[in-house]
């Protein structure tokens, strides 16, 4: 990288520490007019972008207008959020003279405040939500906090466009034009991570790529939080009661949600354990699979990391190949192995790889009270499903609990593609699902990522925030003495 | 380390996973009975234990029974906060058939689960309120993870005792001895973070240990949360208006606040910034400082530190000694040095280290609107204190933003010493006040350090854990369908 490109980060990364404060004091009802107006801008140029994403990604179309909608309603989800402050946390502590430990309690008042500028990298595999606009640009502004955008370089064009909208509506709205900044480049995504004003930062991709930026992020003189969302195998629990009662329908619907997207989701099922022998299962499997049209991966690195990552599986003793799958000129067809899970156990080393792109393994087991065991060897992963016939099916005891303890979300008799954007989404999960598994990418508590409490202690009203002052003249959600009742006295005071 | 100290690290931290699945399913009232019980095990055996840490850490008797009363009501108030579950952040969202995106949503719903064993850094400082079962036990086990502790070396037998007392209560409650453990010495410690088993880690220290600390845990092939109160040097930011009102009391407050505990606060006022050429204000601290008491400081490590750090000082162009301090052989009396903002502001790398102990720093300066750019040269800091006439006084409009962008507290007319124990406070900030500036370590919140959500999608009721069923067994505290409404319709449905 030659020094005018790294000049260039440093300018935008101080024009978003600039923008910062302005930013950050900023009324709620213009940051939602910005996360809407937004919104508005893309809903209104969708005819130019999809096309753009189209040529740049191999996505369809279809595929994309939904995404774009998905985009737009992400945004106008936050704008809705902060309508009654419940992000903020407030908890108000009037002073107590009946304080146990020695008088009065002073006032306390804590909010949370925007941590600063975000650096945002943006994701290949959806141009859209988790790019320029995504789900981590939203939930930054919705904030407070300025975004700078590392852009995809899957997707250049659709990127500088997206951007173009965002400075314009920044223009509209006459907000400092810090308040948004977008570089390309990969040492220049490094320079932003080590750069000083950056004081958080969000990434959505490879576990390698991502795993390289946090060791940057904890390694800066001062450590800032990474959130990394990095890779994940979603592994399908099948029990023997739910295959005797709906054997074809597993089959078809893990057949759609392992090739949807051309098996480019970070929540695709990597692999489904199945109770042995089935008389139909893998056929119908098969069946399908053969019936998938071909289709092209978002560009030749993913599709070159694809042909090479089957290695994983062909090398596997234990493994064999029921569908390769590959180029056909006109796409990629889907590729399916199988194992047992004497083998999976044994080799799980290699066989819990994320592999992106249409292929899964097929697990055959014997024994449902081992599948906890195939849980604990997964580890961390986004999503764990079951499909099962009724809570006490065979296996469900002990594997409920460990699955729980390795996942972000739990998914009963569905799939785990297709992330709901929700209140009560969690997307993240251990590592490496996520660098940082407390925490989500998608649904409203996503900004809690870029936002920090503070408390207030003994300030006059006048002195406070709006938001904290005793008459509470925004309206919002706030507790208030809320733990001062006795053991046994019931539940808190209910939020203002 | 030989390799049974490195066994029993192993085995210590083995039976704490092997504790966890049951010590997460436990009930609450038991993990409340839990916690009770330790408090009362404690205040019980007070006067054992008051003359160990008497014995040990040099600290007065009236001060370690104001601790032990803390470290009690801490205890008992995380078992308040599992009353009505609030602290499982529950969000329920049924199923929408008008959900935008395409048809019908899925049913999701999203409560916290113990994230799994955590590793507790003992301070020195706190013998029992930041120690064996402090805060970060206390919330630990609220959380249900089962705690391993790393003892300080400054209270062995403090510590001891302290286990013991845990280890007895786990006994009469017939709880797995798993839940707690404790290990000694520094390299048990640095194996304890390295060990697979935990996954989280806290600790209250140094600024070299606790980083030292850091870069482990997130060098570790799978990366675990690390929450590290590591050094604060605390500003007051006195204005000339307060000043013309209150000197006497403010030069009253400043030294009680910067000796009491000889100093050894991680809330110690470290600077101080006062008007220039005050008439009476540095003669009364002189006055004030030259009454105080000769103190011990906690043990020799710390006093050897205390004696070299005051280097930093000395060796700062523009730096006068008002007070060298020193050990009159029966302890140590206060230091204080002063200099001007421009010299501060132009040695502020040596001026901003944190000196533990009975020191502080007088910074005069000429002009109020200069206080801004000290905020912002002294970075990430637990707390900033005011003291102001009123919230007009020159410089306060450009110095509070920056000191909130700085700090996990802001202190009106008060002193930073002296941490309520309450669900507003915020012990924690920017780095290097924390290394997980998003949490605090005090107060009812910090049970989210050891909370990690997880979602439930389109579960049937009766394999929903207890806490997500419908009819809300447990009657918890929950969000119900909370971003439905359009906006402009108003804030969302109150909890249940």
């Amino acid at each position: 990288m030659n020094d005018t490109e790294l000049s260039l980060v440093d300018a935008v990364a101080a024009q978003a520490a600039q923008a910062a404060p302005q930013f950050a004091r900023t009324e709620y009802a213009v940051r939602r007019r910005l996360l809407e107006s937004i919104a508005d801008a893309i809903d209104g140029a969708a005819d130019q972008l999809v096309p753009l994403a189209r040529a740049e990604t191999n996505l369809p179309e279809a595929r994309l207008r939904g995404e774009v909608a998905r985009t737009t309603y992400q945004l106008r989800s936050f704008a809705r959020l902060l309508l009654d402050g419940r992000q903020l946390g407030i908890a108000i502590e009037h002073s107590d003279p009946a304080f146990p430990l020695g008088g009065p309690s002073p006032d306390l008042r804590m909010m949370s405040l925007p941590v600063g500028p975000v650096a945002v990298f943006a994701a290949s595999n959806f141009p859209f939500a988790f790019s320029v606009a995504g789900g981590d640009t939203a939930s930054a502004l919705a904030a407070g906090c300025p975004v700078v955008v590392k852009a995809h370089p899957g997707h250049p064009s659709l990127s500088r466009a997206t951007a173009d909208l965002i400075r314009g509506v920044l223009d509209d709205l006459a907000l400092p034009t810090g308040i948004f900044g977008m570089i390309e480049g990969q040492e220049a995504g490094v320079r932003l991570v080590q750069h000083p004003a950056i004081r958080a930062a969000a990434f959505t991709g490879s576990t390698a790529g991502g795993r390289a930026l946090f060791d940057i992020a904890t390694r800066r003189p001062e450590p800032i939080p990474f959130y990394g969302e990095l890779g994940s195998i979603n592994p399908v629990y099948v029990t023997r009661e739910a295959m005797g009662a709906d054997a074809d329908a597993i089959a078809a619907g893990f057949v759609d949600s392992y090739t949807t997207g051309a098996g480019q989701l970070c929540t695709k099922p990597g692999v489904v354990f199945v109770p042995a022998r089935h008389r139909t299962f893998a056929r119908t499997v098969l069946e399908r699979i053969d019936s998938v049209q071909p289709a092209r991966l978002l560009n030749d690195a993913i599709a070159g990391a694809f042909e090479r990552s089957g290695a994983y599986f062909d090398r596997t003793e234990g493994v064999t190949v029921l569908r390769r799958g590959g180029d056909t000129g006109d796409g990629f067809t889907p590729a399916l192995f199988t194992t047992s899970l004497d083998a999976f156990l044994q080799s799980s080393e290699s066989l819990t790889h994320e592999r992106f792109g249409p292929s899964a393994l097929l697990v055959e087991y014997e024994d449902a009270e081992r599948l906890a065991s195939a849980a604990q060897v997964i580890g961390g992963t986004l999503t764990s499903t079951i499909h099962a016939d009724a809570v006490d099916d065979a296996g469900l005891t002990g594997l409920l609990p460990v699955a729980a303890q390795m996942s972000g979300r739990l998914i009963w008799n569905s799939w785990p593609t297709g992330v709901t954007v929700s209140p009560a989404m969690m997307h993240g999960g251990p590592y490496p699902a996520s660098t940082a598994p407390l925490h989500t990418s998608v649904g409203a508590t996503a900004i809690a990522r870029f936002l920090r409490p503070v408390a207030f202690q003994g300030f006059p009203d006048e002195a406070l925030p709006a938001e904290l002052r005793e008459s509470n003249p925004l309206g919002l959600a706030r507790s208030v003495d809320s733990l001062r009742a006795e053991p046994g006295d019931g539940p808190r005071k209910a939020a203002e």
